[in-house]
């Protein structure tokens, strides 16, 4: 799904990696072809994989991918039909192949090329305002309300029954049915992901969608940023309230109720029926169980187990919460 | 004043609503005739009201509604010109006939019925900027500025010397004289209420408006919901910095001061002359007296009282904040 | 540079300022010319200066400016060249002269004078969208990307290789090279700076800029106030994820890394380096250090020494706020 929204770049061979991360070490075939850049659950034969973290040693020892970026001290977890491209920041070597294989995805200016809808006539049976923009190839379905001033670039999906509203901006987005969007939700946008640097710091690519899926309401002004190398994503029938941010690489589950204001920063996974209440912020990275409720205001820096009831920050079981607050 | 916001269907009968909610046991005449829905305070002779609280009984008492969604405990406090409608969950009957009653006040769909401010002959004493987009029925008072992009819905009235910025939303909303609304502002969206249910959760109608008195300022990028039965209200010369969030129903007395990205959880009520600091939080359905201070990043989750200065999370008495922060 | 994005009434006498200021025991030349108005660091012959805080005693005592005002008991202070203004309330005066030499600066209705970008030959070399629409005298410089319905106001200036977002608003602000701006940021309002009074409260002039230097990144829908009497100011290298809020006077160093929904109150200064996690607050007039960090959440109420780290409500040293939250 991902080449539908990015431009891959054409007949790279391994040697133009080599020279991006001046490797000058390399004893394979240098005219040997690479078709992408994975992760390592899923790369594949000419394809490029990365490994920066012990947990992941037995996928790849199992890997079918035929690259690996990988510092010197990982090299015995490679397997046989993989070869090691060596260097000392696995992330933003990561980051500059992943740029050169998908050109557009660092930068996120804006989609020059749209149409106004009253000039598309497949979009006859929606019912649109002024001004609304569509990129190339966009699909919607039927019976879906589109505000005004409303912009969706190329390639976005959208189901069935659904409500866009006004000064909405979507892109790199694949949406279910009977979903609300927001007045002035801006979805799909690259992450808050950079490698800091004195003079220039240097941003990370964003190759990943968004993905909303039946019955999701996104409140009005929500920020969802699109994912790096994994998506986005917002289950079944969660709905958002005004001014959310959710950041690169979240997954939300589904049936959960999240409060205005609140912030989930990057990579973190909620799990299903999850009730959250109005500024929670949510730190990176973290696990958030099923069931769970998070009072209102509380910052949560650690994993949440299921069915637990936390507040404060940093939150704590509630219980405690209100006798330490006596 | 709601009937001209919201389409009310005509003729509905009891029947309709015993229907509507399986109910097979009535017993008074299906075919009176059912003209609104209103809370106990203001319904009449032909409306619908509803009970839950026992707070209100006396109220109910004397309430001249013709009919009542109530649990059986709560028989006793009905009047006897009132027809009970026995349910087991009140708000999730009371939505379901408010809805049958105002069809349009569930959904947001964006108003499809607008006009170029350009092609409308009456305001031509307005400064108005490029593509701005007025529904059916605005008033527009005198010596008014309308930035550029801005979307004002149907029915909508706003007084005298009022300047609304660039990319602002107003629907559903009355408006006073000399009020500043600031660029990117949402105002009057339905509020972020619904009932919970696994498959596809139930929006609870909007039937209420956004109300904002004279010399007020609302900031940019801020979300203020309308009511769902009552309305929320915003107090003469109050003012909102940017990226606030009022939920519905929320009432902010006069001259008060909100600082930037404060939160209102639905339904609280604020007094006069309130200050409240930056990213402070309010719970919802709480009651905050007059002249109170709230630290910035509080978050308040009780009652405060008249000339009260509170800090922290949970927001306490400031003078406790500060020895226990010590 | 003020003068340009300002207009400045001309041909003012220190009797037009007395006649304002009720000010009937002046002892000087009534008909003395007034040029402007400016702080005791920089006013010269003929402008007025101000003078409130004995701190600045010495700056008063060097002053070339030709009035001040000035409250009875810092007249000891003065220079013989200086004239007193001899008012009660420093800064409402203050105000009320600032309103009467620069007009335009206390009320900040839309640009009505702006032209759709298609209509302007000298923007051919740029990239634009739908609906652009610029000001007068608008400088773009090479290489620039500008969004959909983006608003920007007469006299700003863009520097080459910026790509600003859709839907953004820019006014009264200076950029420099290599800027990203995302959609829906705001950028240059007037701040939320004015004297409470019972039955209208009287908005503060603001005759600042906002001026972000070079590799800057603003994020969507963040907010960012210009300055009053100086500028609002991010320095190089800066990056803010969405939803920030920057107050007027605000001063960002170089090289800082601002998490989503972090909100600055106005006039504090922030130093080089500084990394600040999601939703932390920080008040206003506050001095934060360089390579300070700060944790998300936080709320920071004094100020930070260099290299410090902090966290929590209000914000402590990490390790003690570690440590009380075992």
């Amino acid at each position: 799904m991902i080449e539908k929204f990015y431009k891959k770049k054409q007949n790279i061979i391994i040697n133009d990696i080599l020279k991006l991360l001046k490797l000058n070490k390399y004893k394979g075939n240098k005219k040997a072809k690479v078709l992408n850049v994975k992760d390592v659950f899923s790369a594949k034969k000419n394809e490029i994989t990365f490994f920066h973290k012990l947990k992941y040693k037995d996928q790849l020892k199992r890997s079918k991918a035929s690259f690996c970026i990988i510092t010197k001290n990982f090299l015995n977890f490679l397997p046989i039909n993989c070869n090691p491209l060596i260097v000392e920041n696995v992330l933003l070597s990561l980051s500059k192949v992943t740029n050169l294989i998908y050109p557009n995805s660092t930068n996120d200016d804006f989609d020059s090329d749209l149409t106004n809808i009253n000039n598309l006539k497949k979009f006859s049976n929606i019912s649109f305002g002024n001004n609304v923009l569509l990129g190339k190839n966009v699909k919607i379905g039927k019976n879906c309300f589109i505000g005004h001033n409303t912009i969706i670039e190329s390639n976005v999906i959208i189901g069935n029954n659904c409500s866009i509203g006004s000064n909405v901006i979507i892109r790199k987005t694949i949406i279910g049915n009977n979903v609300n969007i927001l007045d002035g939700a801006i979805i799909g946008k690259k992450g808050f992901g950079f490698f800091p640097n004195d003079k220039h710091n240097n941003r990370y690519p964003h190759i990943g969608l968004v993905i909303i899926s039946d019955n999701v309401e996104i409140g009005c002004n929500n920020i969802i940023d699109r994912g790096s190398l994994s998506n986005t994503i917002i289950n079944n029938n969660t709905f958002l309230d005004n001014q959310v941010h959710v950041a690169h690489n979240v997954k939300i589950g589904k049936n959960c109720i999240i409060a205005g204001q609140v912030g989930f920063a990057g990579s973190s996974t909620i799990g299903d029926n999850v009730l959250i209440g109005g500024q929670a912020g949510i730190s990176g990275h973290l696990n958030i169980g099923n069931n769970v409720k998070i009072g209102g205001g509380s910052g949560v820096i650690e994993d949440i187990s299921n069915n637990d009831k936390v507040m404060g920050y940093p939150a704590k079981n509630i219980k405690q919460f209100i006798k330490n607050n006596k």
